[in-house]
């Protein structure tokens, strides 16, 4: 391995000659050794790309930096969004909680990247673009790091868990209109209950899902806006007059997406509650999946032993010699998510609380955990669609011979026959391990026809809106 | 201790003579004896009584309920909101988690009760009132509990959250403006950092809060959303035509507040997620308390020994001995609410992916922590405002010692002597333990008029809008 | 309400004549209006009660008390642990963190009770115990709040929590060997798997409860140190000498557990890692019980339309017009206690990281919490167990019948007739919707004799230690 | 690309030509695209490794695997342990939650490289090995995955996190002697109190991790247990007589660590109590991590506007025009570490409370969440001790100055003129920002001579065991 001498404040440091980082990067690596390397997720590497782009023309067009900088900082910037150079951002999550050394990376590559596209030897002569002066201008650790979180977060919410679990709540929505007339036994305190559709039963998780995406599109205004502005401590030291609004409205247009600056720079540095108040939105997403998961998986158990009034795809063998084992594995898969996403909104919440001063120093790790939750929900819910919700089916057979062997539905005969004739009729099936109908019949109170005719647990599910 | 005999479908119980309850409710007393008694809260009571008084004004005006019944129900609904009964529920938290022991013992004390304002014998004779053919009349616990703590919860963020951290947000918004224009150091990373002032830092406090406000805001209509009309299902099996709009905007009237039927009941029943999604904001709103509070202690700290730039009102002697040892006192206890909502907020979620089929069972567990998380917040907010915030004080001293005693001041030099003899000046400040000013001059970089002219801490500040 | 006069060193304050506390438990109940009044735990004003006198009497020992003040120190503690004075404690957990307001509620009461029983007027005259000089003596609050709540815990845990795990577990272990023989279908992913007896079901209960027996045992030791003799800061300043070891041995003594002096004092008042431990181990039983409880009402569930392998007694009626519906009430309770615990637990973990230089101030908010998850976790087991575990039956004929059906059994076909040919039996059995043996037996492959022969599910359970 | 075909009871597969996995892991591969590519925890693939060789040393010690077979497996088996098939585990942590198709990754790997050891074509004539019969031999992924999860959790907690944290405790064990004598202010509530040594607070650090890890490896015993030899469900159903105990034996001796078989099977498939003990143990230590972290921060906090006791080493540039602004990143790194253990520990906790019958589908989630722990903090306490521990050295000068400055020296003042003047003395040096002396001098109620004999803060601090 060939090195070449990089140097920062601090004196000279050996870089691996074939890598564009440079000195402040090399020593984070060597400092923090702390679980696998790279982890610090390239998604707010590419929100660092927007952001320093959109620095670099504001920064022209506010006449502190030239084209030529503004362009070469530019063409580095797309290139990293064009993920070619993801090798060459080493370090961890786990530095300093200002992510001051990733953004130094993020620096370093584009100022040396620049310095070979420009057709000059790195480390030697002149620097085209300094990564302080020029790639960093009007700009510290402080508020880019931030700004790449909330870049970073909001791409992955938008393009990762909406769609997915859009997709998800779309197709049991089909399910609640396919399933509208499959009247099947209700069940609460897991105990036969009175019957309902399973389409009504599906509505509630389409009901859920759509309360979720409703609380998390409420987070996005938060999330959308942007500390860039603020520099070192919120007060927006070493800015041109305006930068901060016409940054924002740079990255807006880079990304398509709607970010503005943030209204309040000492709050969007020190403390970082729209990371909380988003992940809070996926946690309710979370609790909201795990109940439906645990449903289906409960509904589609069996083959023979369980309540089998479902049938889930079948994706895999679920063992060698069990035939109609049919796994419920992305029910597994989506509620081992769940309880990951909860255990992140406990880590973020705690990073959230300590904030202190003018930063909150544990903004990498609060990223790493909204970018997890964010991509792992959307990418469960996908997978559960494709390979089990959009292939869920009633088993009709096991539903009605559920449904008709219930106790419950004594209740029509109330209005009929009377409470009490009612409740003998259903406690002798239970002791006798008959049906109502036998019973009824049995005991006197009701003909066969009557039965027939007044005992239509259709007519007990109320109207499907 | 005298006892009268009550029964239910399952015989006799002894009930004390005393007491308005039945049989249900001392069977639950006996049969969950877990934690202190009388644990389940009493604006889950009262959010029972306005749904109760709601319902016979729904069932009366749907022509199932005469308006006789409807009267003496609402009557002693009124006692009950005029706290005159609340040693009439001796449930615990603790019971099945549907709640409906605690539905019951409202029915049970509101037909005793009625009974007694009939001028009948309670457990005598024929009852005017019956606890479940009319207290309970189109409705059954499943829809009545999630029913009754919507409503609690929803007068709790109403009547004591919001207007506690109001009170705090007004107060600390005030501040902003009386110390708008004192300037003191910045502290990134515990460490020194550039000037901002005391009222920016404020500032973001109140950003902080706002941002939790509109948060929890934004949490209400799925709030507002009640379960009642689903009855045992969702189906709304057994309820008249109409019933649950019409209850709903009872509860609306009598409440005050913007309750509406749930649009999807069996989402209402089975899941609790309007209780996850406006704990989740609770939580965001500690998370940012948190980090206020932590900043105020901080900065009060000393006498002699810490930050001391502020001077917080000494409410209590700190110590026997040490004049001027004033204990962030409030500060320690809003914390430890802050703790106690994350927590809450572990136990919430986890009840809410615990919902299965139609009934999510842990009903009461999550009530009482949504409540609790509620009323402390308010509280905390309430008294750490009276108590701390209002009578929060600069001092100027100490401020300006540490503002100018600064070596960060010497960015200021950078564009008026360059960067390199800047740094030089700021290191042998710092080697000798001087000052900067000293230092400059000593170098002959600048003279002493000079440095008073260029190194102006109020003008690193930028503007506070 | 009349009032007296009672002062501090910041001046007058008035007290309610019929109360013994003086002017700093006053100026705390004006100044923390924080939830419910009285909700500091009375077990800690008990652990206070318990060191108060072993400090009287250490003191004494070692020369610095009078036997007369020792002793009317002692007979006031006595009172108040046979409960003669709860109404005397009416703070808050939401006060100072250091709980140095309910110390001195303590040192009031305890004098002016002296006071009084010494045949003096409360507030008039010269005091024969002084609340600081003597009931406080060679104590501080920093360290007497920790051994309070140390006292308090390890009680609640000894008295409460291991009784009543160990009443469930005992209650469990019997039935494991009751239910030895009743060979049933296993589950895994919730779908039909070889045989097991349910007894061996039970025994991996049992199994959870003996290794969260253990876990929890080992953290007592860490519970048993007490920070008494650390005073302010952990030095011992104003401590005779040798005090700290007498002090723990009378604690010992008094209350008949193996409490010790910490071996640091400076971890015991900074840190409450202990309480962490402890409960740590509180929320693997909670982890341990949740599961338990689950696979009950699991197993449980029916009448007509679940598992319904077992039978658990019905403590209430579960619905007045289904017989047969028996809710599992006590599963309900019991894994609602569990999910607080899970809360409980973060909240304790997230005061026990803000500990700060000497002090730790989440000190109530911690004492409070693994106080609540002790009696919870001990009286729901308790509970559980009277309500629930004693009175489970199996269900033989529903188990036989889904033994009989299941078509897991071919696999013990596998070593006589080969893997493809039991396979063959069993997917036509599953598609035919028949069982194993008559499609073995259609099939050609085996006769009704060796199928009897060679299908025993008995033998497919292996040896139940 | 090329592909060949592999089967499975499915059918055909497509499989990369050049990877040696077969059918049931692509097809795993296809169906859970959830978060990124191979996020299975190679410890986990290894912890397989050293089973699935046990396995085969056990099977063949038994009779039922020839020893040609035996050293096929166990030479694969050797290669993995050697890292030279990292890359044919391409499987994702959110599968099934039994970690089948792990297992099946495993087993297809041995037996296609063994097929390649043998000169064969892998997916061409009969196999030497077959993935199911041979490497499976005797075992279930039931019980597979939780065996391989201990060994990996186990080792990685004997090879990272005690080596680690002892690391940094005996570093700081260190820093208590050298700094026994270094006496300086103490700080409860933030606030000054009275004095102690640098090396007592570094004592009361180092108590801590003992206390930690002595809680850590109480857990061990729990997690020494291996399911192995439980097969399916527990019962050990087609293992041969003997074979849990000689397996766990081979694994003790092929890993060097004590792995015993576990006492209950039922338990070791059905629960991880085990992963949730260990992990409580683990996030005790996160706990008390953050404590110390924060502690040292503050007292390093500065250069001029801090607290500044402590100087701690500079590794990196803090900031580049700001000399002396040493930010303590190791802290940071640290602390972000604490939150995310905190984090997790809900994530492990909500999956054990999830097992269901006879299987906990928690298993890879509740795997990945204890290796990342574990690592994280061994790691992060071995670069915060390298990196910053290590070099800690007290601010002589800041720390006598800020000692000389407190008026909490008072107190040594009450046993030579009472409280009262002693009192007085303070109140009016907190007045006048003036020093104790001064003031005790100009109220006359000292010499200088008699003061500097008095107030002598090294004879308050104590003995130092």
């Amino acid at each position: 391995m060939s090195f070449r001498i990089e140097k920062d404040t601090m004196g000279n440091v050996e870089v691996p000659s074939d890598k564009y980082w440079g000195a402040q990067t090399e020593r984070s690596r060597n400092n923090f050794k702390i679980g696998p390397i790279g982890s610090m997720p390239l998604d707010i590497v590419y929100g660092f790309a927007y952001l320093k782009k959109a620095a670099a023309y504001a920064n022209h067009k506010l006449g502190v930096l030239s084209e030529e900088k503004r362009d070469f900082i530019a063409q580095v910037c797309d290139e990293i969004l064009a993920k070619k150079h993801d090798d060459q951002f080493p370090l961890v999550i786990w530095q300093t909680g200002s992510g001051t050394q990733s953004n130094m990376n993020v620096n370093e590559v584009i100022a040396n990247r620049a310095q070979e596209l420009a057709g000059r030897i790195i480390g030697a002569g002149e620097k085209v673009i300094q990564p302080n002066d020029d790639v960093n201008k009007s700009q510290s650790s402080n508020d880019t790091f931030p700004t790449g979180m909330h870049i970073a977060a909001y791409k992955k919410i938008i393009e990762v868990t909406i769609p997915g679990v859009t997709q998800l709540r779309d197709t049991l929505h089909k399910k609640t209109i396919e399933f509208k007339n499959v009247v099947k036994i209700g069940r609460t305190h897991l105990m036969d209950a009175t019957p309902l559709t399973l389409g009504q039963e599906f509505s509630g998780y389409v009901s859920q899902l759509d309360h979720g995406l409703k609380a998390l599109k409420n987070t996005l205004p938060h999330l959308a806006e942007l500390a860039l502005g603020g520099t070192a401590v919120g007060t927006g030291l070493n800015t041109p007059e305006g930068y901060d609004v016409i940054v924002a409205d740079f990255i807006a247009e880079f990304t398509g997406l709607p970010f503005v600056t943030a209204e309040n720079k000492f709050e969007a540095l020190a403390a970082h509650d729209a990371i909380v108040e988003s992940h809070g939105a996926l946690k309710q997403l979370a609790v909201s999946l795990n109940k439906i998961a645990n449903d289906i998986r409960m509904m589609a158990s069996g083959p023979r032993s369980g309540i089998g009034e479902i049938i889930i795809p079948a994706n895999e063998p679920g063992s060698s010699i069990m035939p109609g084992k049919v796994n419920p594995t992305q029910c597994e898969a989506l509620t081992m998510v769940c309880a990951q996403v909860m255990g992140n909104d406990v880590a973020i919440s705690v990073g959230g609380t300590q904030g202190h001063y003018e930063l909150n120093v544990f903004k990498p790790m609060m990223a790493a955990n909204i970018l997890q939750s964010a991509e792992l929900l959307g990418d469960a819910c996908a997978s559960f669609e494709e390979n089990c919700a959009v292939g869920i089916e009633p088993n009709h057979e096991v539903i009605k011979q559920l449904l008709n062997n219930s106790l419950m539905l004594v209740t029509a005969l109330n209005t009929k026959i009377g409470y009490y004739k009612a409740a003998e009729i259903a406690n002798t099936a239970h002791k006798n391990g008959t049906t109502l109908k036998v019973e009824a019949i049995n005991l006197g109170y009701v003909t066969a026809e009557d039965y027939d005719e007044w005992v239509k647990p259709e007519e007990m599910v109320g109207t499907l809106k």
